[in-house]
């Protein structure tokens, strides 16, 4: 397969429904709504999305029902990262490339859109229960609001914040990687599969292929932030060094954190052992977190 | 029936049930885990939570069921709370009396807390899903994330601070009051009842009552912020005018304010007309949101 072409087919499918199903800009508020779309519709990879569509592929389902949970999974990153940029936070003007969205509409509607977001994203998966198993609803929400919240993304943020400037110890680093950005990986990884009804043992295989992509797509965005390209990446490369935040570079050296980004990437394949070939974009797209830009 | 004694008695099971629901301090990220609990578990009437065991009584169904729903809207209530009293927003200090979140805990982490509770009440939502009609559940998850996003309480937050310092005309005072405390107050009266299986017509009838006493809420919320007495309310009356919001006795004065209040709140009562006693308790609190701390 050439996974490029499919990467790009997918996610025009996943824009045409997002831009769906965000609300419009004619509704009021207007000024939240352009918000919402300005950091959701962002010139992006969709890889949560695009991730929750194969995961459904593989085993043998319709990824189409699987959409409207695969755009939920983006707008959660969206909400994360627009409240990551605030000035509270880790206080940045760029993100892929342009102005972060505090800089563009304020703080307080920022703060807003970001929180209109993660309840949309709920919408959106409970939305699917009309054509679906309402129990398997049910447990998709569960999955993303425990990846989203203390257990997931935030949980990871806390600690990422309060390690800036620590010497940070391995235990730590892997409890922030495997929460911040590990979860909703692991989550997407898995949420598509669960929604067209696979066997426990599959879900048990993909929550194991997500769990080690998540690993090795932030150790290498580690790497990235040290080596990366501006234009590639959409922002200043060095702002892990500037606010001093615990990192596998830091850690471990650059070529130690690449040699563990490709382990973790090589182990997310062997975890499909047991899958066809309609697992083939997921082993793809293990690969590609740790080759994207480099 | 003796309100109070109802209020006390169903606010003792909403707070123990709380407090096993939110994450326990001992476990990591600690900070995150006590700035959640000091705004969800802050002296409160708990009347979301009151309201939606009330509407499970109200159809004939088992409350005791539906104690994990009414804690999520309890979350989501305190969630708006944080957010709302941000310096980026109302930047207050005082909130239930007591300093805010973002005071004691500071603005990262307060921001945080508020993201991770409303995560946290979609949790606890769909942990219903054990021992519930799942379908009920996938639709309880769409009308909390509805009331919670930019078709409720972000939606009229967003109007809200905009029309400061405005002359606000009376559909846009409408539509803020509606959406920004009506939506969750309306979601409150009818998730109990939805989730133990009520009819359409009587979820039409809860519905009806949720938007009246939602209504009948903020307009006595208005009042008090002209009227109250700062112990009694748990902040500095007078916020409204300060930050120049607008309110029913700015656009209409205060007798008229309160004439409008105490119609809304009768005609709650009057959209229970096909309920038995078993209303009773939802009867008295809705005389209770116009009576309160006057």
């Amino acid at each position: 397969m050439h996974l490029p072409a499919y990467m790009e087919r997918r996610r025009q499918i996943v824009d045409e429904a997002l831009d769906g199903l965000l609300p419009p800009v004619a509704s009021p508020p207007s000024d939240l709504h352009k918000a919402m779309r300005y950091s959701v519709l962002a010139p992006g990879k969709r890889l949560r999305p695009i991730l929750a569509l194969a995961s459904a592929e593989a085993v043998g389902g319709d990824w189409n029902s699987v959409v409207p949970a695969a755009c939920a999974l983006e707008c959660i990153h969206a909400f994360s990262l627009i409240h990551d940029d605030l000035p509270c936070m880790d206080d940045d003007e760029y993100r892929r490339g342009r102005p972060t969205n505090h800089t563009v509409f304020g703080e307080a509607i920022a703060l807003l859109a970001g929180d209109a977001l993660l309840a949309l994203a709920f919408e959106m998966l409970a939305a699917n229960a009309a054509d679906m198993a309402p129990e398997r609803v049910a447990r998709a929400v569960t999955m993303v609001a425990r990846a989203s919240g203390t257990w997931g993304m935030v949980g990871g943020q806390v600690v990422d914040m309060q390690s800036q400037g620590q010497d940070t110890d391995a235990d730590t680093l892997q409890y922030i990687h495997a929460h911040k950005t590990g979860a909703l990986l692991t989550a997407s990884s898995c949420i598509g599969a669960l929604l067209v009804g696979a066997s426990e043992e599959r879900l048990a295989d993909l929550r194991s292929f997500g769990q080690r992509i998540g690993l090795a797509f932030q150790i290498t965005d580690d790497i990235l932030d040290v080596v990366g390209d501006e234009d590639r990446i959409g922002k200043r490369p060095g702002s892990d060094v500037k606010h001093d935040k615990a990192t596998y570079p830091k850690l471990y050296g650059l070529d130690e954190s690449l040699r563990r980004a490709r382990r973790e990437s090589e182990e997310a394949v062997e975890a499909l052992g047991r899958f066809g070939p309609e697992a083939d974009p997921l082993r793809g797209l293990a690969k590609f977190v740790v080759e994207r830009d480099l």
